[in-house]
């Protein structure tokens, strides 16, 4: 089933018309978790540069830029492209990028896009050099997390921006680092003292090309958890959090928001009642739901989500989706569940373990203005793929 | 970027130029393996209804129908509106639906497909009993996974299918089953005793109903697992295998196939070389790869994907994800990895864990004759969603 975009509908639909598994999003939520973030970062003085990859809708983007600069950042080309296609003109792909994409990099630029792109190899600075189109190119510090990045302290990093910097087509716009270790820290303590290395790190290489005579106008540092407890960014221009608009169980079990915070919510419809194991099944399973266990290595383990009355969005206390399948979830409760309250066609609302996970296997968003899913809803829709 | 479909690409375009990540599905596997599983079920005398919920591709579904009688399973009412724009006429849902479906399943009928669903509750076949459409019903039985379906022995199930027995526009089609537990079993001996209580389960469903006076045309099976150890499916009208097709690393673990039976892979990108790991990054994350970890339970733990070379597909060994971020996947080797062998820009595959997780991601494969991932390639489309 789908809705045509950037329609209304009226409140003759309610949530029970709903095709289930559907994503519903509550817009009152998603509004104070933006500007929470937004006055925060302000108050560190530096720009917030929202990251889309969970959302990867204009709708939402457009209220996580509204009252900020207005750039935002991507994680695929595909998002960068749809943001073009809605109007968005200044964007930061934060992932290195195969060299074969550069085509696609410099077409979205001669649009009038300007897309800046991440590197942390010398390699592909060379690649950039000798592309045909031009490019705005950030170098990746890795601040102790060694997924991607350069050590800004090495040799390495002044040979590529050395590259770079000589490149007659190529401009380098400064420097970039993600603490995606901040995800590991089990304390507030914890992620204030990584917020602090994560600045550091990417201050220090930025003064270092200074240093060096060369230009370093973007600094910037990304995830939710440091982001919230950054106590001071200086020298920082700019903050990539993404998953704070919607957030989710992972990161409100690492305290980055409350459960109820949590914007984003699945509903699904009871399709059967199982009466050896006692649980609900319903229509919502491992495609819609998605198979991350994030919340599997902290004290609070959510199963594949907790669950919630579908009206209204409030915690069944001790209700837990404990196993899915492609397309059923198994609803158990620390309560026997009384099926008659549950009958067959009753819908219930799953919070996700990690919302950017979840929200991929859908095409749109159903959007409430507030917790409770009745009445009028908007329909956001968001991009996929690569 | 995508590709207009039914269309193949010539041979300038080779494998470098496909935009990662990508599916690529290796046509003389895929074909091996529906041959391999429609032979074995035609050698048991039954029809073989395949389940088209991994590929949830009209082409695919043509390659498993061809040498069958032309009916087909799904899993989403999506797959049953897709498969009916391309022309299939017979399908089962095989999974429980919520009653708010039951217009979209009238309206495809009303089309001409004969679509069957499937019930597990009295009150189900009240609320189809009480549907302006006319409606072929299964009813599922419980042969042990205790996920969905309805003792054959119960009472219940007796009053479920006098229900639909009685209503005037609904027709009992027949009993259903599925022994997803056969995941569970670890030695060829158990699937062989697991074949035959799934198959005895829905026989003696299928007895009680016709002693009462009741009609029982459809008597069926599912689960790749029990399809491939069947030794006698008397009493059995047709069998429902899926993942056979395509396979995967969870499906080569329990022995429903070899790792080198398996037809999908996700061709990816070395995006970075991580030194401080001695790790490659390339651009198949946890959304490319999905987050199954479905072979953490068993003796070969295969992280988040076996690693092969791309152009032949053969297996590295000793290579592994062995952890995924959104965008990005880490993969480590038992030998230092050599990074002048795989620079920023070389392309590996990634064999899945779970197929039907992975393919979801998708919307559409990279289909080539063979292992080698060279030369002209097809674009075989899918659909996704619900």
């Amino acid at each position: 089933m789908s809705y045509p975009e950037g329609h209304t509908y009226n409140s003759t639909m309610t949530y029970i018309d709903i095709q289930t598994p559907a994503l519903v999003l509550d817009k009152s939520k998603l509004s104070a978790n933006i500007s929470r973030m937004t006055d925060h970062i302000k108050s560190l003085g530096v720009n917030l540069r929202p990251h889309v990859k969970t959302s990867k809708s204009i709708d939402v983007a457009r209220l996580a830029t509204a009252d900020n600069f207005g750039g935002i950042t991507v994680s695929t080309l595909k998002e960068a492209e749809y943001f073009a296609t809605h109007g968005v003109t200044d964007m930061t792909l934060a992932a290195c990028l195969a060299p074969s994409k550069l085509d696609r990099v410099a077409a979205l630029r001669a649009q009038g896009v300007d897309l800046k792109i991440l590197i942390d190899h010398p390699d592909m600075a060379t690649a950039i050099s000798q592309h045909s189109g031009e490019h705005d190119v950030l170098i990746e510090i890795d601040c102790g997390e060694h997924r991607t990045g350069v050590d800004g302290q090495s040799s390495e990093f002044m040979q590529i921006a050395s590259l770079l910097d000589k490149a007659p087509n190529t401009k380098l716009a400064g420097v970039l680092t993600h603490a995606g270790h901040s995800y590991a820290c089990r304390t507030a303590e914890e992620v204030v003292g990584l917020a602090e290395t994560e600045r550091a790190a990417v201050v220090d290489a930025a003064e270092r090309l200074r240093r060096a005579g060369m230009e370093c106008a973007i600094v910037s540092v990304g995830s939710t958890p440091t982001a919230i407890h950054a106590r001071d960014l200086t020298g920082v221009t700019e903050a990539r959090p993404g998953i704070y608009m919607f957030g989710d169980l992972f990161q409100a079990g690492i305290g980055s928001c409350g459960i109820s915070d949590i914007a984003l919510t699945v509903l699904c419809t009871v399709i059967a009642h199982q009466k050896t194991n006692r649980t609900l099944i319903v229509d919502a399973g491992g495609l819609a739901l998605s198979k991350d266990r994030s919340t599997q290595v902290l004290p609070a383990d959510c199963g594949y989500g907790l669950v919630c009355d579908a009206e209204k969005g409030t915690v069944l206390p001790g209700w837990i989706v404990e196993a899915v399948h492609q397309e059923h979830g198994e609803i158990s409760s620390a309560q026997p569940i009384d099926f008659a309250t549950y009958p067959i066609g009753s819908q219930l609302r799953i919070l996700p373990n990690h919302s950017c996970m979840t929200a991929a296997a859908y095409s749109s968003y159903h959007v409430f203005p507030g917790a409770a899913a009745t009445g009028d809803f908007e329909i956001w829709t968001r991009c996929n793929g690569w």
